[in-house]
């Protein structure tokens, strides 16, 4: 039950360590305040270990990363590990660069993650390490035309990074090796505000957090919410509003969503 | 009077180096606006002096730190101090990590700071190092039950650390050794955006950079300002807002602000 | 005219590198994203080449520099001039440390910038070395009685620069050797939001790089297109509102910009 998954955000508020790019880490902090999570941000390895001790959960985006932030990324990944917090990686633009590829190597190689989030050719560039990506949006994405593609596509990426994969479009698709969860909720503008999915990411890391016994439904809970979130702000927008706009509406839907209103208003199905 | 506090901002527009994390950068550049006054942020140790040299005030945010920052804020704060600019520090998660920890002996041996806020927990680890923080925010806050102890606390503070001491929470208290004010302006909902302390500090910095005489009344201004423009703000609120448009008014809030309503709304007693 | 000009950015949406401060980088983003343009913001020299080859244009703004953002910078514009992308440097307070006079040395040494803008004073340091700024905004200004002394300038800055020049301010004038493009649109309370000057700057990139063989009139479009944003933005504000509020309307406005729009509101004339 979703209400349950969101409920449990709000009673634990749970503290999560963002190390994320600088573009977006303001937004990615105030989705995780909208939900009355708790956000720190620390990117230095002189204190990663430390920040990710006193938190209960950890979220790596590899946005503008440069190799500090990467080490910082990589204490704090096995610190956290050892503590058994839910790790979450978003791998923004996986397929951009040599550097973000290597890098995303190390990670994989080192630190167990309990989700990976990311849009479809991103996911992609991990199973396969092409390079068909144009900017840090999808080149492609996911379709009723290629779902069944994509949802097979996801299990085998679960099986093969031994983690819960969450690939992101139109339809978002979250997948352990068996199951499935498709959520249609969403807006085509969300995609005109920067950092949708680095929010997501951030959000979807307080919900696993809180939901440690149930990571999968807790993703899908997540982007249900984020959707909702869309849908809801482009409701509100006027004939002048904007991404501008839109990007508030979003955070403030966040901040009113109650457990019920989460409920009512998902759209999924678990195939 | 307050009045003359704001006035005296509005009349001097200082220029404000501020040395701030990259999740609130924007934010408080906005409220440094917001308020008439002028941002300026540089933060590398090759440029720190010669910006602080064309500044007015220093303001100092240890959040998102790493070595090449603190060697900025270093050599920024010896510069502010030879030029005697005012300086105001704010020890973001003091006790969130060793790294955090030994950052701020290395600040309070090397510069003076006029002023220093913070959140309780963050105030009580600079005076006893102790790690009692979850987060960026505090552990306990300032109650009408404990108010009496963290007055006595802050003065206890202002002649430990040599500097005016801010304790912002429910309640906010600015002491020196001997005086203190305590501001009731404010609303819960603050605390649901981040960085309205960092915006704080950095619009604390603009108040005091434009009272040097009156550094204490300064800082009480400025906390009544900020509390005002949460009241605001959330007066504004409608049905479907939420933290992103609170964010968005209390920065009008404090473009608005005439010394008159400053006057008036204030909420303050001298004790 | 302007009208074709904006077609052409809806029409290709170009993927913008953009390596900018993290002040401003969001708002950066956003800006990009209403006109339909995609950011990428990647600023570290391992991936720099990276991103750039598959980006569509560069932009360069020295904001919160430091020696390695710095080299990624070099690396970025090198690359682009091979690949024949359009680039534009957008010297943040250019003459506020010997750091970035020697860094921006550096940039021109080694890059051909298609577009520079700045405000007078920072396209002045360009030219002179001088040190004449406050902060990152123009110690003085474009008005009715200087704007020949500012032409003449500007068209000596783009034949020493090799660069077409674009200088903003209360007129914004946009020069090559021979023609220059004075621009009306704009309100002063547009100078009350950080990063309005590192915005344009990065739609003005996107403007450049969709009309290649028409980059002064895409410079003048992009003034255009941020002035009229301001217009319709203070038109719309309300009684409470203020700068934050503006942030997101100017954003709203871009994103709302119809090229008929553009064209029947510009305020320019060819000189």
């Amino acid at each position: 039950m979703l209400k349950e998954i969101l409920q449990n955000v709000y009673d634990t508020k749970p503290l999560i360590h963002t190390i994320t790019n600088y573009v977006t880490a303001n937004d990615c902090a105030n989705i995780l305040l909208a939900s009355d999570a708790k956000p720190i941000m620390a990117d230095d390895p002189h204190e990663a270990e430390d920040i990710t001790s006193i938190s209960d959960g950890l979220c790596i985006n590899i946005g503008t990363l440069n190799p500090n932030k990467l080490e910082a990324m990589l204490l704090a990944g096995k610190k956290a590990n050892v503590l058994n917090h839910p790790v979450l990686l978003d791998p923004v633009g996986a397929g951009a660069s040599r550097f973000r590829k290597d890098a995303l190597k190390q990670l994989l190689e080192m630190i167990h993650f309990d989700v990976i989030r990311g849009n479809l050719s991103e996911i992609k560039t991990l199973m396969y390490e092409t390079t068909d990506v144009s900017g840090v949006d999808s080149a492609e994405t996911i379709t009723d035309t290629n779902i069944h593609s994509v949802i097979a596509l996801s299990r085998q990426a679960s099986i093969q990074l031994h983690s819960i994969i969450v690939i992101t479009g139109k339809i978002d698709v979250i997948s352990n090796s068996t199951q499935s969860y498709c959520v249609y909720n969403g807006h085509p503008y969300m995609s005109r505000i920067t950092g949708t999915g680095c929010m997501l990411s951030a959000l979807m890391t307080a919900y696993i957090t809180s939901n440690k016994e149930n990571t999968l439904e807790a993703c899908a809970g997540s982007c249900c919410a984020m959707g909702i979130s869309g849908e809801i702000g482009v409701d509100r927008m006027k004939e002048s509003d904007g991404n501008g706009s839109l990007r508030n509406y979003m955070l403030d839907a966040i901040f009113n969503l109650t457990p019920e209103e989460l409920e009512r208003r998902a759209k999924y199905e678990l195939r």
